[in-house]
């Protein structure tokens, strides 16, 4: 099982590594690459159609079309992390407002260790190993809460 | 493989009917429930560590807490539909806008057959038949746009 | 009487201390504790039910389903307090927006201070002592208004 | 124990109604004037000191300056309702971003019916008997819930 | 004839010192106050009451009521004056969105200045003198964008 | 004394009717012209240049940059009326953004009669029986809010 | 010289004729297809790689990728429309915020006849007749608004 | 063959050097202006009818009406450039909601660089050697995202 992480741009490479922090601390193999739904159309395409990722997670501030273009050539699950900006509504919509036929998984803006935890609850259904990380996870800030509680309830 | 599909409210079935038809069609099984974040929370516990769903498909407008309310109680991939109203914007980023940690995967605004489609191709990730049925779908999307093509070029 | 603040995160501690600092300016009893409707959802659960509270305040940002999740729970008056990030329609919306049934008080972005205020306003009404010391501080708001203005007279 | 209701155009009638709808089916007794911060400022003002209403709630769209009106001569709690128009977020932030010093409390866009139950649940602070009631509703509430579930589990 | 500005706060300095600065050169004489519609409403309306001003401008942020609450004392033309913030379209829209009946003239974001060209331009009906300095003024900003554009031609 | 009312375009002439009953009421004498800011711009100059009107109000939708347009021909005050449409914060913020230099005194959305209104509170500096007038006419907004408070009290 | 006019739904195939009524009207040639970014993104390409059109006109709603994608396979100007619904934000956003390098010419939503103009107004740049062509268009509109004056003078 | 590229204020320099930046090193002539739709209208008209530019850029903040200003005197292709400010959807609406019969392609917030390429798209109709720049430039941009894919690659 692997992931698949493409940037529209070298820009977005911290939201990126937030995926990829998420994805290799849970042991899910992945690779990163840099295509652009508009100067690099066709690499999308190859890159897309080439790759046995079980899950693509794209990755686009502005107009954000990569998320849409990534998912027009595959019928794997495509996660988008809208990018933040000057306008911010703009890759949000963008990525969440995608047609009947073609969706995509939009998660938060700049989001993008949501996006590698999706990608992983994703690969999980097929490996129960994983499931159990995830919920090791999941007890993890549910602990650092309840930590977190006790810290403030001085104030 | 099942998915199970929660209403926040039963005025959300239209919304919801788009994803069961979509699943079925596909031929995976699931289930249809009425669960609200707000009046009754207990319920959406019960109901999401009750099931053995793979996928979770949460409908639900306004501020729009059921996705989220979901996801808290699973690691299985929640996808969350926000559904059209008088503002918008507040179903769609009450689902898109989740914290760190615990992701939904957002689809458009009332599309609720995109959201059908998403878990499928979740779904499909265990199930190769799955995955064929999806490619032919997409066929004949594809073939759909070349018909629409011929027809208005004569316009 | 007293009060009981919630954080989302330890993130909007600021914006709580807003909401503590006028509580105990005014004489009112209260506890803060994080709590996350997302990350630990039972223990909000267990919060509210197991609280003598009879207000509760609860501050979160972004998807914002804190405020909601603590009216789940309860028939006391919730005051929901959004924090600002990088959208801010996202957590005022996600707060103000609840379906019937379940009604929260949403006060301004960031405004901590502004749901300790209402908070006090509503135990008053069991308490007039309390009432006398809200008039009074609107009175220390009004003058110090008329000071300001004569401040800025010779602009 | 009583609530105020004001409105501040008679165009809001039908919002008010589900705020009055509540008042009377749970028992608490309410009066519902029409009054307008812009054209009849000092109404408002008589109206708030010579009531004695425990929690005032207003009413109004478009700019929305009545509740703020309201809370600017009393310390009571002020619920505002928001009325949908041709903006909508107009009336929502107006009556939501209140200054400092002066709270309102705002239920969403014409949820009359969310600001009876929000004043009940304060003026159940002191009414034990309510607070039963209350709780009952939300029983109700939650009733109906599963009954609907019943209904689309064969969809 | 004059004109009397009204700050609903004094951080609102700045922006009130623009129009008082285009009033002082242009020779109108004015006063400058600080009251608000929520923390001094009274306050407000004895100004307006008590002012023999012939244009009121009203500076606010946030839910900005002040400007509606100052014309909702006189028929002398009110301009307001919305302050940016964490939002910006609340004070935007709660200035422009008044409802029928009680007009009020809304300038630009932060733009004390305009407010106080546009109180020039509505005293200058009565004075002829000041019709002429605006017209200069008018021609000294016509010859500045000239020779501005001489300085940026070598581009 | 007399008003010049323009329409962007003879589709938004119900607005302008709004302006034009309110100032035949009120006994302004004025004018009604359709003139482009972009189809028509140096009609739009003729016209305002030619004019003796004391207060233009000009009506537009979509980008709406008639008022500015009128505002940059004149001195005069010119007021702005936003006509809505499929955007709506389209026409508000194109006509209340305007630069430093060139007031329009913006109304809200839809609103030409408050335009008429405004138009006729600016004409009243130099005519007390229309300050007379006026003020009747609040008195009887006024005494219409409380019939109107009558008529609901029984709700 | 020749215009092709690509849509990527069937459903906004109105707007698609407001663009070919201009073109038509103005004696350029054009073609009409439907192609999905989305739904059939190599005939997309091959569309656009296969065209000898001088402009590109492309019309999208919801996400709104069509547009960009059009740009991403040529250096031909590309216009794009975007489509109302039930965001509107959404497609003029996606449309108007492309990345460096590859820009689209948005125009405003729904305004299919805009697009034909601005294609003809590139066009006409290597054909002298159409420049007449279009002033004539102008002057035409220009007439019917006096003409339009002089209808509400009555008013 | 050569741009006009107008600016509505100087402090808007730093995006038409995007536009110019990219003209210059294309070849294509051009001459940069300030001219104001607001404070210099009739510069502008005789800017844009004095000009004999193949395509005119226009750059424009807030209310942003230069742009339009600059279409109503010519049939030229005009690209709108909106700033970023406060506020940011005042002036990309005010460029994008162009009225039907003048249209404006509207390019990205700040995107003054994309302005400059689109106006070389259209001037390269008439120019094949420049259509081989601009292709030239696509090959180098795509061969960048290729090389920034690499440096990624290793994430």
């Amino acid at each position: 099982m692997s992931v698949t992480i493409i940037l529209g741009s070298k820009n977005d490479l911290q939201i990126a590594k937030g995926a990829a922090d998420v994805l290799r601390e849970l042991g899910i193999s992945y690779s990163v690459h840099v295509a652009s739904a508009h100067r690099t159309p066709r690499r999308v395409q190859e890159l897309v159609e080439g790759s046995d990722a079980d899950v693509f997670i794209a990755v686009a501030g502005l107009s954000a079309a990569l998320p849409g273009a990534v998912a027009a050539h595959t019928v794997k699950p495509v996660i988008g992390v809208p990018v933040s900006g000057k306008v911010n509504l703009d890759s949000i919509l963008s990525i969440v407002q995608m047609p009947p036929g073609v969706p995509v998984a939009a998660v938060g803006l700049d989001m993008g260790a949501n996006a590698g935890l999706l990608a992983a609850e994703i690969v999980a259904l097929k490996d129960p190993a994983l499931d159990t990380k995830l919920k090791a996870r999941r007890k993890e800030m549910h602990d650092r809460v309840l930590a977190d509680s006790k810290e403030v309830s001085g104030l």
